[in-house]
């Protein structure tokens, strides 16, 4: 039996609008004990993520079910096995799955569960470029822009835990990448460090045509590639500069999750007909199956210092939902992570 | 030399919103003479289409330069050839080409030149389900949406040139048609003679919402594929209804092209995200290397009945105009055409 109290965060009403830190509590809960084919974990790490914002809503049909009101959040996490019934999985092990978030502790079947090398990476970066974060920036990059050397690429969100990578990627494939971020910080980030040809802060920008006027600029052959995190005026401005032949990557619309009232879409799709422009939507877990291509990529790019991070690091549980509100107000930069728990025991 | 009076019809100012008569104006023109690798043709069926109207934007950059105001209008015709320095064309053969529209005789260099067997079928269905609207669904079918047996297909501008040949094309594949047209007339064609599964006549819904719910009615397991030709609330309803691994086809947004102001987007389409939606923007002439593949699958059908089409024909040059306004307000019914000429002379 683990020592020590358990503790989850539990969300007491469901959001509307932006998320409030009063609308989650932290509670103790019962140190769980483990059957037959089961472990018992503790959280070291856990994740924020946009995607959680959409499962605040009960009332919308999505992919993945509306979290419960008596019931601990859940997410991602880097945890370490301390008990464990499954073959395989030794106490001491770190491992990742979508289980261990929002909670100190948790019981596991192992199913969707991935042993991680702490003597490799630092454990947080298997919540972010080695992470569900990156297999998406890889994904919307490889499966579906496809880009070719000489190619533009335009990133929204680029200095977030996926846009980072997408630009960074897209530099290694030999595109002139252009990003948006929203502070001087980020953007310097990005061209400096990053490495990116142009970022743009998207606040000097009242609207989508002063946005499109300095992107048309940024990206004077067009916007072969589009990655999508924000939506609204961002997309509105891709979709003026898009050229001929362009593909866009739908991987988020983080500016549209806190609305009260559905804002409307861009004036401008039927740019796609004339352009003949592809969109595809979509979420990571499509590309599970395609998790170890994305390690064979992305693994030695980091090794070698062509792909660097961020991140934003919150400290204990008490401070997750701050994290996870800092998703939307765009306080945080790169992978927002929470630590739970020490490294070790 | 040809007898008689050429004529053609002339832009007198771009149209702002919709198209009227006004604005166009039929004159007599020189009757063109004839050099070195060219030929005197006489128009016997022109085309109007949708795709006009953007020609008819001088300050939007497009797939197609802009009419002039001081030259003919032009577009897809099948003519007879008069006069012909170019071997290969005789004179009496019968051509389609994309020079002969709105007027009566022109000077053709054979290039994008297709000759028409006039015992195959009527010259005029060369302008519509054999012609370029028939490649066009063809093209968007196979080459994008790649419905499979069993899936749902929904389209809007069902009962036009391109529309009425997409849902039976569907049918052919072994799909569920829900089509959606803009009159019980239209409907009517659509359920008892083309075959659809479901006719929704869009006129009767006011709003987005309510032709979602009974398109959800009609594509109880949710729409597979979408093929757009209308734009607006159609979009927004597909978007509510798109199935998850959805694939939208747009192949034209006509309720948009003669909006003075641009008209907001759908505010769902968020909702590719979640259900993993692919969106493809088209243009015909992408597809023109096809259009073989595409006689040798349509062809058939057309020969068996599994095609049919309805023509919306006006008589005379003198109402091209008309004719191409009818495409905006819902009057025509499948793909109209002018008759310029006699079949032969």
């Amino acid at each position: 039996m683990a020592a020590g109290q358990a503790k989850a965060v539990f969300l007491t009403e469901y959001p509307v609008g932006t998320p409030q830190e009063s609308q989650f509590e932290l509670r103790d809960i019962d140190m769980p004990s483990i059957g037959e084919g089961e472990m018992l974990c503790r959280t070291v790490w856990m994740s924020v993520d946009p995607y959680m914002r959409g499962r605040m809503r009960p009332d919308v049909k999505s992919y993945i079910p509306p979290f419960a009101l008596d019931e601990p959040l859940g997410g991602g996490a880097v945890s370490q096995v301390m008990e464990s019934n499954i073959s395989g999985f030794e106490p001491g092990d770190y491992v990742v799955d979508f289980a261990g978030g929002w909670k100190t502790h948790y019981v596991s079947k192992g199913d969707r569960t991935q042993k991680v090398d702490p003597n490799m990476a630092p454990l947080s970066a298997y919540l972010g470029v080695l992470g569900m974060p990156g297999l998406t920036a890889w994904a919307g990059v490889t499966q579906i822009l496809e880009p070719k050397a000489g190619e533009t690429i335009f990133v929204s969100g680029a200095a977030g835990a996926v846009g980072s990578v997408v630009c960074q990627l897209g530099k290694a494939k030999g595109c002139r990448v252009v990003a948006s971020a929203g502070s001087p910080e980020k953007c310097k980030w990005l061209e400096e460090e990053a490495g990116v040809d142009v970022a743009l802060n998207y606040k000097d920008y009242k609207n989508a045509g002063e946005l499109a006027k300095a992107l048309a600029k940024a990206a004077p052959d067009g916007v072969d590639c589009y990655f999508e995190n924000v939506g609204g005026m961002h997309l509105e401005a891709a979709l003026n500069c898009i050229a001929f032949g362009g593909r866009m990557a739908l991987c988020g619309m983080i500016s549209q999750y806190n609305n009260k009232e559905q804002e409307p879409g861009p004036p401008n799709l039927v740019n796609m007909i004339g352009r003949g422009v592809m969109a595809r939507g979509f979420i990571v877990s499509e590309y599970a199956d395609k998790a170890m291509e994305f390690a064979m990529e992305v693994a030695p790019l980091l090794a070698q210092g062509k792909i660097i991070f961020q991140e934003s690091k919150y400290d204990a549980l008490e401070n997750a939902a701050q994290a996870f509100i800092g998703l939307f107000s765009g306080e945080n930069f790169g992978k927002a992570v929470v630590r739970v728990g020490p490294d070790s025991v």
